[in-house]
């Protein structure tokens, strides 16, 4: 049974509690917006796709509540996560509709429907850079769980599985908060795809070993010439993969697209609470006296990029904003 | 006052239990050189300089026992980690003195005390590299519990912060076992030196954005071109380094230089237990049908360093023969 990160269902919206995973699996009933905005906060849901989606799912239970003007339920939703750009996507599609008084419940289906969908075209886009890449390396969870149904980087490996590939997924554990072995690897013991949990510290030893044949990673914003925003250690992973000749594909949904953010210069990075740094697993680890910084997410600039692995195909990072136009038009 | 990570005293090698910190100061009380063997494996004793120094009394324990032969005891404490020059420098030196029937308790009082003052020689040599640079970013540990007292990587700001300089360190928390945000923040908060711990992911980020005046690391095993081992992650934050032009300066005493191997390649690279990867503080966070790969060391070209700070001065890579065999003449 595929993983869905979120459904609506009788006038709730109903999330898998992502902090519970993989120990337990939680299902919480959301009826408010307020209820979304905390769940987007805690990283109850995550993933700039699926955090899009259920602020769309937030602006339709302000809707339904009555008490609600959309601009004071946007204002709600924003005001939880400043990087991923399809927060904003999400919230936005579902305003439109409200303020043009046409059905807010079928706005948001129709954006959740256009996600899944999207993502599903990543995957036919992406698997056949697959065909000669037996071992992929990932960072983070951008899986089902961050994306509603298949994942933007993990996508390609699902298409690719169906298609007979024998592939093996190295996975970042992801510090801080280890969505790499909680989350993608929970995805990937599921689906029985062989796979094994390294420290961050021991992806680059592995690029340069060559037992990395290509890197698939997902966004949180992309800005027009290609430079992207992602959890925090994929410019690591960038920079050294360029080095080792090793290519580096990034895979996301239009929405994460910012096209009106020429480069990455002043994406916004959220700093997340040091304690995130200095406990692990609710133990503090680090001495009393020791402070931390925590940076959510990095920028990497798009000379790092292989290619973009978009819903219309592959892009290279010069092709981007023509793409981007081409896209944009067979929307209107 | 100073931290101290080993010392022999009325026929016993007591050891400062590096597994129990920061929670709890243990002191170990060591009579047998299986003990010491133990000690090295399970990292209650680690880094290289201080493993060479606590296998030296090993084999001081072994020959007071009465029961060993040279060869025996050596072998029982070389089989323990196989990354670390260090370890068979302090064995052999021990080795020389019991076959040539001298004093082998001297023989690793000598061996200590040149550790000791080879890591203050290290601090003098390096602390003015740190002139202009108010911000030091580190990996691992490699400051007093990894050399006996004063550090290799951490001597440098020590000597410097002694004469005024204001410095803020950079503290990679180091996974998997956290030697960082564990043993780096715990000596580095005792003696009030302003730090941060950080995930080893955000090592880029702040790299890229100029936060980082440069990089500072120890060293486990160094080839004669200058290629060296390192904790896993050194080898990304090195490549990262250069690629932002910030400084990567590798410290050791000469007990880490493996003058017999020419380059990088064929370093051995000890695999430890993946539970090391799987568990975080004795907690398991990955699902149960995931396995992991746990690499304790990568190796970083030579390409890569800046400069050797040495107890002989600072030394270009490729400087480092001419500095190699002028060190052993004036040991000779």
């Amino acid at each position: 049974m595929a993983v869905r990160a979120l459904w609506f269902h009788d006038a709730a919206l109903f999330v898998l509690d992502q902090r519970a995973l993989p120990g337990r699996t939680t299902i919480l009933r959301l009826t408010r917006v307020e209820q979304v905005a905390d769940a987007i906060r805690t990283l109850t849901v995550r993933g700039a796709p699926a955090i899009g989606v259920a602020a769309a799912y937030g602006m339709v239970l302000a809707h339904q509540d009555g008490r609600y003007r959309p601009d004071r339920a946007a204002r709600i939703l924003r005001a939880t996560r400043p990087t991923a750009y399809d927060l904003s996507v999400g919230i936005e599609t579902v305003r439109a509709a409200w303020a043009a008084g046409r059905d807010v419940h079928a706005a948001a289906d129709s954006y959740r429907r256009k996600i899944v969908e999207e993502c599903h075209r990543i995957g036919i886009a992406g698997a056949p850079l697959l065909r000669n890449a037996s071992t992929v390396l990932t960072h983070c969870n951008a899986g089902a769980l961050a994306t509603v149904e298949w994942g933007t980087a993990l996508a390609p490996i699902r298409v690719a599985r169906e298609r007979g590939a024998h592939l093996f997924v190295w996975v970042d554990e992801t510090r801080p908060l280890l969505q790499g072995s909680r989350l993608t690897a929970w995805e990937l013991a599921r689906e029985r795809i062989p796979h094994a949990v390294i420290a961050d510290n021991a992806a680059g030893y592995y690029l340069a070993t060559g037992k990395v044949d290509a890197v698939l990673v997902g966004a949180d914003r992309i800005a027009r010439n290609g430079d992207f925003a992602n959890k925090i250690g994929t410019y690591e992973k960038a920079v050294v993969a360029r080095e080792n000749g090793v290519p580096f594909y990034v895979a996301a949904p239009w929405s994460t697209f910012d096209v009106d953010r020429p480069d990455g210069h002043a994406i916004p990075v959220e700093e997340r609470d040091p304690e995130e740094v200095l406990e692990v697993g609710g133990k503090r680890l680090a001495p009393r006296a020791s402070r931390a910084r925590n940076p959510a997410f990095d920028v990497t600039p798009a000379k790092f990029v292989t290619a973009f692995v978009t819903p219309g195909g592959v892009v290279r990072p010069r092709d981007l904003a023509r793409a981007l136009s081409k896209a944009r038009q067979s929307e209107d």
